[in-house]
């Protein structure tokens, strides 16, 4: 936890905020902070900026807040992976939103297990919990959106054409001709597989929409591995 | 297991290997392979191939073995990193052996616990088990090699001089004004702190051996996460 993140219900007055869940344990057991230290906070949507230690009890902690910083520049990659299990779906998650990643899209492929599709790791609240870790590793503020695809065929036919009216699709590919591109600037989609790829089928219907098939070189890569290899690539 | 990893002892003739172990049970549950099918295979320290299941039986799996090509060709990048807790370090080494790292430097920092270095996670049988799984993972046959440096002085003074004597050296701090950069195909010595950093002393006495140090930019990344990101942005 790099950056406390505050929500507008924890103002208890301007510039004042009380805590009293698992962001006080952190303080208090990693931080170790005592009266008059300063932690470095963050608005949720807003601002950066440090927090004051007024008080630190058993059950409360107050700060003192002066948010004065805009949260580091998002990434130009939007992410739409296949649903992978969910162990890796949460290191997903975090790791691509410390890396930027403010819009993900989570796609089925004929390689996704249907049971993928009932992880309790797919509620609201479980997976703001990891976006909120990613955030909080990263000093960020933005909470990136997800959305979900249970139908591959509708994703490729009706979503992919929206997505790629406003950016430049590109569909990893361990087969594909072209090695991925570097330092992008522009508005991307990403489209990763899951662990053993797209069938050929899918990645015909991707192309179709004008997604480009790219390659990472010979070395197969797990998932998580490959998100975070990509977008590092990709970051300008 | 993209990749069954083989050694000369599992030969009973020429071309013919024996297997009773995870990979007989990774090849029956995953594969489903049956008599005819053709396997990936590689020679720990050697080329890979085709393995054609010749029989597969409740405790033994018997594979005509053809290794005709090499493995992919290594990184250039030699990681020293501190020694990070042992779920992390599992991470690490899989992941950077499947990107082709092949010398790992374990070392001691300020701020590494020290009672990380009781880990059984550092046995070299349980090492070994790691970077085999991202050999398996990539495709890949030649085994890293690790070593360890308990002390942080001895590494900076001693270590590293021979190290950058044949190798451009580069610290990931993220305070540095250099960001990281891309794409360079020459002998490098990546060094990586542990979560929270080297403390300002231990980048002194690296700077003042010749390493550089380098950021990606504004976000702090967990070592995991920074390496994998550092790794694909240095790769030629």
């Amino acid at each position: 936890m790099n950056l406390i993140l505050l929500e507008e219900g924890d103002f208890v007055a301007p510039g004042r905020v009380r805590l009293r869940d698992r962001r006080l344990e952190h303080v208090r057991a990693i931080h170790r902070a005592r009266p008059g230290d300063d932690l470095r906070v963050g608005l949720i949507g807003g601002q950066i900026g440090t927090g004051r230690v007024l008080s630190l009890e058993r059950d409360v902690l107050e700060l003192e807040v002066q948010l004065s910083e805009p949260p580091p520049a998002p990434s130009a990659v939007r992410l739409a992976v296949a649903l992978p299990r969910p162990p890796s779906l949460r290191k997903l998650l975090q790791q691509a939103t410390a890396l930027g990643v403010k819009e993900f899209v989570l796609l089925h492929s004929e390689r996704v297990e249907k049971s993928y599709w009932q992880s309790h790791g797919l509620a609201p609240e479980a997976l703001q919990r990891q976006l909120v870790l990613g955030l909080e590793q990263a000093r960020d503020t933005i909470l990136p959106r997800v959305s979900l695809e249970r139908r591959f065929a509708r994703f490729a036919r009706e979503t992919l054409p929206a997505l790629l009216a406003g950016s430049r699709g590109l569909v990893a590919h361990p087969e594909a001709e072209q090695v991925c591109p570097r330092a992008l600037a522009e508005p991307l989609t990403l489209i990763v597989g899951p662990e053993g790829g797209f069938v050929p089928r899918e990645i015909e219907l991707l192309c179709a929409e004008g997604a480009e098939p790219v390659h990472l070189g010979p070395r197969l890569l797990r998932v998580e591995t490959a998100v975070v290899a990509l977008l590092a690539r990709l970051a300008p």
